[in-house]
């Protein structure tokens, strides 16, 4: 009986150092920022199939109107609410080309679609407040990434974006050990599947994963877009010691230096 | 100079032809009934999506507690929201079980999870709030999907529901092409692909394809599947005449006559 009193001690007392772990694992706000990357990745998406779906919709009252924006959707649901026809206006305000603005106001008074009948058109005004009201979500989002990424990694997010150092954070899986990740790895964080394609069938081995999002790639000739990946990799892969290690903004540095040898690599072309 | 009058008369005429004619065909409102079922399944994913992120991330705070619905995350986060911490009455109002209602409380007050920082509730507030949103979006299209369906295809509905219905008439493209369809063609709406496959490469042939989400034939047994399908895609596609052509309201003869064959089916087994 006195041995299982002290089993039960013992493992009572596990349990709460185990407990304790936990709560320090999960101290630091990277967690978050994780959930928080991800759930921006998915609301995005969302939005992007939502306003696909309500322009096609609109596309029955108005079928020869093309929308490229929420502000030109907004413009002509309003003209759904209040019942007193749009002016021409209103359109300027919406379409900076003058000319196109008169034509697409005669198309909307000459317009060829369906009438809308009460009920459809609470639904379609309801699904397109959710939709703003996405719009809004993904602004939120878009300031605490903001905020907490230059937080917790301010050199990653100087020398890329809030995003890009979001998302190379949650392809890691912690803030430690992207830190320790040598730059090559870096580089290629996201470009899993066409790395182990690489390897396995012999494909073509990838040049980037997520740093494609960077402008400075992205814009770049393709011959040099293998040269820039690295370069940036391996600042980055300096910045995140200071992020994580050392604790100091060497970031400003770094991006001359990266200024520097992508003029250098441009020149060479 | 009076032939180019003329074909500019001419071409007016056809124009003013067309616009009238793609106002008709647009007249209906079964269009409206195809976007919004299209629109109800995509948030419906996004919603599901939504959720499962909510939870991931409520489990940085409660990594011991899972959440299975709306309202136990509601009931967390108005924890989070009003400082005070929640009572035992509270839980139990959401589980029914007495005995797990306590042993969440216990976990509850005993949580080995991280504590929220200002920004980072602001922002989970935010990201619950919209995904009520999306749920209540989902009722309204859910009102409007019955409403319409119910006044389209009445048969079709009573038949099956209002969301099969619409679905197959979405993928019919028209009322008017579902309606000529023959019952086996109702029957796979929905299975092209593995049809396809069937066709090309000899795999089994698909039994069913939006009718699967009849209750009658997700709870029957496997070796009957096919033969239920079969009878009610032949009820429905009679059903549909009398939504489309004949205007009549035949479908309680032919639930009838439904039920009667399922009895027989059954008792061959």
């Amino acid at each position: 009986m006195k041995n299982f009193d002290r089993y039960k001690k013992i493992r009572s007392l596990a349990l709460k150092k185990t407990k304790e772990k936990i709560k320090i694992s999960y101290a630091n706000e990277e967690f978050v920022l994780m959930q928080a990357i991800n759930a921006y990745n998915e609301i995005s998406k969302s939005y992007n199939l939502f306003f696909e779906r309500i322009s096609e919709w609109f596309g029955l009252y108005f079928p020869d109107i093309e929308l490229s924006s929420i502000n030109q959707l907004n413009l002509f649901f309003e003209g759904f609410e209040n019942k007193e026809k749009l002016e021409i206006d209103d359109f300027y305000k919406i379409y900076e080309d003058k000319s196109k603005a008169t034509l697409i106001y005669q198309k909307y008074l000459n317009s060829s679609g369906r009438e809308l009948n009460e009920s459809e058109k609470k639904l379609i005004m309801m699904f397109l407040k959710y939709i703003k009201n996405s719009n809004e979500t993904l602004k939120n989002f878009d300031e605490y990434l903001k905020k907490t990424s230059n937080k917790l990694m301010p050199n990653t997010t100087y020398l890329t974006d809030e995003k890009i150092a979001a998302e190379l954070l949650n392809k890691a899986g912690s803030l430690e050990k992207l830190s320790i990740m040598p730059a090559s790895t870096i580089q290629l964080l996201g470009a899993e599947k066409a790395l182990f394609k690489h390897i396995k069938f012999g494909s073509k081995p990838p040049k980037y994963g997520i740093l494609f999002k960077l402008p400075a790639l992205t814009n770049a000739k393709r011959t040099i877009r293998g040269k820039i990946a690295r370069l940036y990799a391996a600042k980055i892969s300096i910045g995140l010691r200071g992020d994580v290690i050392s604790k100091r903004f060497i970031a400003e540095e770094l991006k001359n230096s990266i200024e520097k040898t992508m003029q250098k690599i441009k020149n060479k072309q």
